[in-house]
């Protein structure tokens, strides 16, 4: 007995302390903080005022966050960083070719974002609109198609029959998704519909929505 | 001695079978070609004619590529793929922390792709100029000093004093980013130049950079 306590109290000694810095929103954040909360592993999440921005950028590595802190140690980069945190849960695939079918569902799930961003984003009105237009009309909908027969092909998941970070990536993220959208994407998708609803009854997920505090992009 | 030999064939014949599927360009095939390479892995390297692509595009997963076929299973992404490649050949980190660095790494190269070719392919006149001079007088030179001064830091590569695919993604991606940049972006940067000048000089690279066909886009 004094034998596991040694051992229990020696692994929490030997636990990195993390710490999370993003905007008080969810959007790029979020996906990290899902994996943290289905790994069962502390953060901090430290969320700043978007005003105190400029005077913070300076000090994160290539001026962008998310940003996680290790022991001190700052790494950005929110793929990078889910990846790293998927491979401590079992969420990062069962052999290196699950990893990349993973690993490429992810960079689609950013293309999407990219795509939505990108008119979401843009300053000059005229390409704005013609880059909504575009968007809606086209590249969205051609992304969601597939990532849906997708789902419908894997047994419910975006791979392998089972939940991974890629799952946990697109509905960490759907909610920015959606605001920038200003609808629901998944709503005509049945087979995301289920895959939202499936992730977010996991325990650990829906405890942490259920807390959490945080608005997307205001 | 036979053994020997039975082990040999028995592996041979273990080996997928590799078909990478592109334009007839270097661009974002070239860090997958440049992995290929420097595992000593054969692939055929499948170019199609610009004037196919229309046709072969729905026949793609996400009408994008590369793609990568293995034993006939398409996969795209190209960071996918690369980071695929590179654990097969030892450049994909010492450990997970590591990997996380060289993950962090690659998503700021193509980050600085993205800036690079955010204006590049801005169909809208105005917004394009307004593109190119903020990326040019600011994103791009915000990005080469940082990822040269990472170089500086980390004994001549951009990870842990040794070669890995962050490298390589960064060589190979360079001829379509100073294509896009009409500029060799790397000249004022002398941590980057003399990185280059190491990874085009490692034996398998410098044997595929002589023998290779196929400009930056036309």
């Amino acid at each position: 007995m004094d034998a596991f306590f040694i051992s229990v109290e020696f692994s929490k000694l030997n636990m990195p302390s993390y710490k999370l810095i993003y905007f008080p929103i969810t959007a790029l954040a979020e996906p990290i903080r899902l994996l943290f909360n289905y790994a069962g592993i502390e953060f901090e999440d430290e969320r700043f005022d978007k005003e105190d921005w400029p005077k913070l950028k300076p000090t994160m590595p290539f001026g962008k966050v998310p940003v996680l802190e290790v022991d001190g140690k700052k790494v950005h980069q929110s793929a990078a960083i889910s990846r790293y945190l998927a491979k401590q849960c079992g969420l990062a695939g069962k052999n290196d070719w699950e990893a990349l079918e993973i690993d490429s569902t992810v960079d689609t799930i950013h293309d999407l974002r990219a795509t939505i961003a990108g008119f979401h984003y843009e300053s000059n009105e005229q390409a704005k609109e013609e880059k909504e237009k575009v968007a809606k009309e086209e590249t969205v909908p051609y992304y969601l198609e597939r990532l849906d027969a997708q789902v419908k092909k894997n047994g419910g998941y975006f791979i392998g029959g089972a939940v991974s970070w890629a799952d946990l990536t697109f509905v960490g993220l759907l909610d920015y998704l959606n605001f920038m959208m200003k609808k629901d994407i998944v709503e005509e998708y049945e087979n995301l519909k289920q895959l939202q609803k499936k992730v977010e009854e996991i325990p650990a997920i829906k405890r942490w929505m259920e807390k959490r505090s945080g608005a997307v992009w205001p």
